[in-house]
């Protein structure tokens, strides 16, 4: 990759953080009437559905608190944290058992709680960046609950709360992908001190249960020693999530200069590329089955805006780890498709949801699963990578 | 519409019916080692997964039984609808609560059951039909015993099996939609003596709630007495389902000779055909927003089989009705643009999810969603409604 392709990836990656993806978001979402974050935005950040998704509320939290963290002490950066701190500690957890909602109405009112325990990671990370950013101990407190909330119904859920019967256990890679970068971050953030056993035993279960060297791929869902599961969803490949997983253990073989790590965080990526990138069209697909048959769900062949940050990211962090000119290619491939076609050169931002071949498919800049945070992640990523 | 064009469709209708969609599915379906129906095949019938959908299994068994009562007393037909049915008794109740599943193991070990209760009206339905088709009134009563599951189920549901919390109640069309189908089936098949009521307060609800004239749309989901929820899940519509809706209505004015619900009937369809087809590219739309703006779900703009099943028929039987020759019109512009996209030339049936321009995105034939069900349906309704 040549000096000046470098440089110029830089400017987008820095310039689009903070010259576009943040001041979308901060001059549309913030609700200064009932705190937190109003998401669902049009494509020119008209509020489109007033509720508020407990994901988002927590990793825009995390993002703001980030920045201040790592980029520049920008105080409406981390006055913005508190915000939507203020209003994940006084509307997202449910009294009764302490566990997180996953969508709440403007005023925090609850609607529904989901079976899995995403929401306490995310609102692990946002409490730990704001623990570094203000020194407060009670953050620090909150971090490790909400961590320790999302390890216990992951692992040990209640049985009321499982949606399959015992027929057929499965696991998903979901679990151990977000324990791994939950981990990381509370180590940064924190210092949490059993973060490298929760990341050694996560990543051993996706190197040893979700790795199938002799199909090349990196499964989604497994038994729950691994077995193969060959119906639908046993064979489901998700290679934006694979891809995602496969740059957290990248970063982690960085982070303790281990190169075995950095050699498997590399085949997930060599894999997940051969299955997901879209030859016919460019950028990554959403869903392929393992044995190349045809996915349940409808879909599986459109572009959605997260896996293509994902592979940037660990496109980039492979040619800088490794040097090979592969993923410098692989980079311009996925960085140049995913550039031309989401981006709104209008309003700003990235569109979430596009056809197959690149067409629009919904204009919405955020709603329940999109918000401010693998956007912006992956420009703050490249940004620092593209500087190394 | 012409008696050459009338004796055209009815060919294509019946053929279709007993010369391609029916024996697609008797020859690849049928488990002969575990009993009942494997409904998850490939273009070409290939099993893609053994595991059994419940609603598929007792689509099938209605539908054979079904044939065998209006069309033929074909006793492959008979036998195959008793091997579905036996599947039915002896794998898909779960015996501790009485409740159905809704997805079970090739041998019929459970693997899911939904908060709702579908299946049991499904069943009911098969149960309908087999005592009319042998008189054993052991189906009798079981269909009777299913009904009443599903409408417990529907209206009275356990607090364990609500998705969301009291905050923000709301209640969807397939209830009222359902109930009204099932009870006119049962009204058929067994004489169910309370059918009519069942359908009269369920006709009220679609009228009274989810009829809005102020907008010319039939909402998808209401708050319990028919108020507007200004969120995603408020403000969408469904085309197909309430046309799929709208002609049950019709259908109920031409067993009564009710002027008034042949027209209510014929409301519900212009108002979904207004919002629903797609004037670009044709073809029924998945999901539309009542005010016109983006829609969460982001298959909203896919091409759906079953949508364009049910709008064939609901144009068809108004056309029938009322002889507006506006309905012949759409029933050309959907049978014509449904009939140039979704039947597979090569291996027969119709294809299931396409994209919106018409290109294919799955080739499956079936899944948990996918069975001989709408497809069959519609060719046996308008090959009727072609001969009357």
């Amino acid at each position: 990759m040549s000096p000046d392709r470098l440089d110029q990836l830089r400017g987008v990656y820095r310039d689009g953080l903070l010259g576009d993806t943040l001041p979308f978001w901060t001059e549309h979402c913030v609700d200064s009437q009932h705190g937190g974050f109003m998401m669902s935005l049009d494509r020119d950040g008209t509020v489109l559905d007033t509720d508020k998704g407990v994901w988002q509320q927590c990793r825009f939290t995390w993002l703001l608190a980030e920045l201040y963290n790592n980029v520049q002490p920008n105080q409406q950066w981390l006055d913005l944290a508190q915000h939507g701190c203020d209003f994940i500690d006084r509307h997202c957890f449910d009294p009764s058992d302490g566990r997180m909602w996953f969508h709440v109405t403007r005023d925090g009112e609850p609607i529904r709680k989901r079976r899995y325990a995403f929401s306490e990671a995310f609102a692990a990370i946002a409490y730990g960046e704001l623990f570094q950013a203000t020194g407060d101990d009670s953050y620090r407190t909150k971090a490790v609950r909400a961590f320790e909330g999302f390890v216990k119904q992951s692992l040990h859920p209640k049985a009321s709360d499982l949606k399959f019967t015992g027929t057929r256990s499965m696991k998903g890679l979901g679990v151990p992908m977000i324990t791994i970068i939950t981990a990381q971050e509370l180590r940064d953030s924190i210092g949490m001190s059993d973060a490298n056993e929760w990341i050694d035993r996560s990543i051993e279960t996706i190197r040893r249960d979700h790795m199938r060297p002799e199909l090349e791929c990196v499964l989604e869902n497994v038994g729950p020693d691994g077995q193969f599961i060959d119906h639908f969803d046993g064979r489901l490949i998700n290679p934006g999530h694979s891809i995602e997983g496969a740059w957290f253990i990248m970063n982690e073989g960085k982070y303790r200069s281990d190169t075995e790590l950095i050699q498997l965080g590399c085949r997930m990526l060599d894999w997940s590329w051969q299955r997901g990138w879209d030859s016919q069209y460019g950028g990554m697909l959403y869903f392929v089955d393992a044995k190349g048959l045809p996915v349940q769900e409808y879909w599986h062949d459109m572009k959605f805006w997260w896996p293509q940050n994902e592979t940037i990211i660990a496109t980039l962090l492979a040619y800088h780890l490794t040097g090979d000119t592969k993923y410098a290619h692989w980079h311009q491939l996925i960085h140049d498709w995913a550039y031309s076609h989401f981006p709104d050169r209008q309003h700003g931002e990235w569109y979430g949801y596009l056809h197959r071949d690149g067409r629009l498919s919904s204009p919405v800049k955020g709603n329940l699963w999109k918000g401010p945070f693998h956007l912006p992640r992956m420009q703050l990523m490249c940004w620092r990578l593209a500087e190394q």
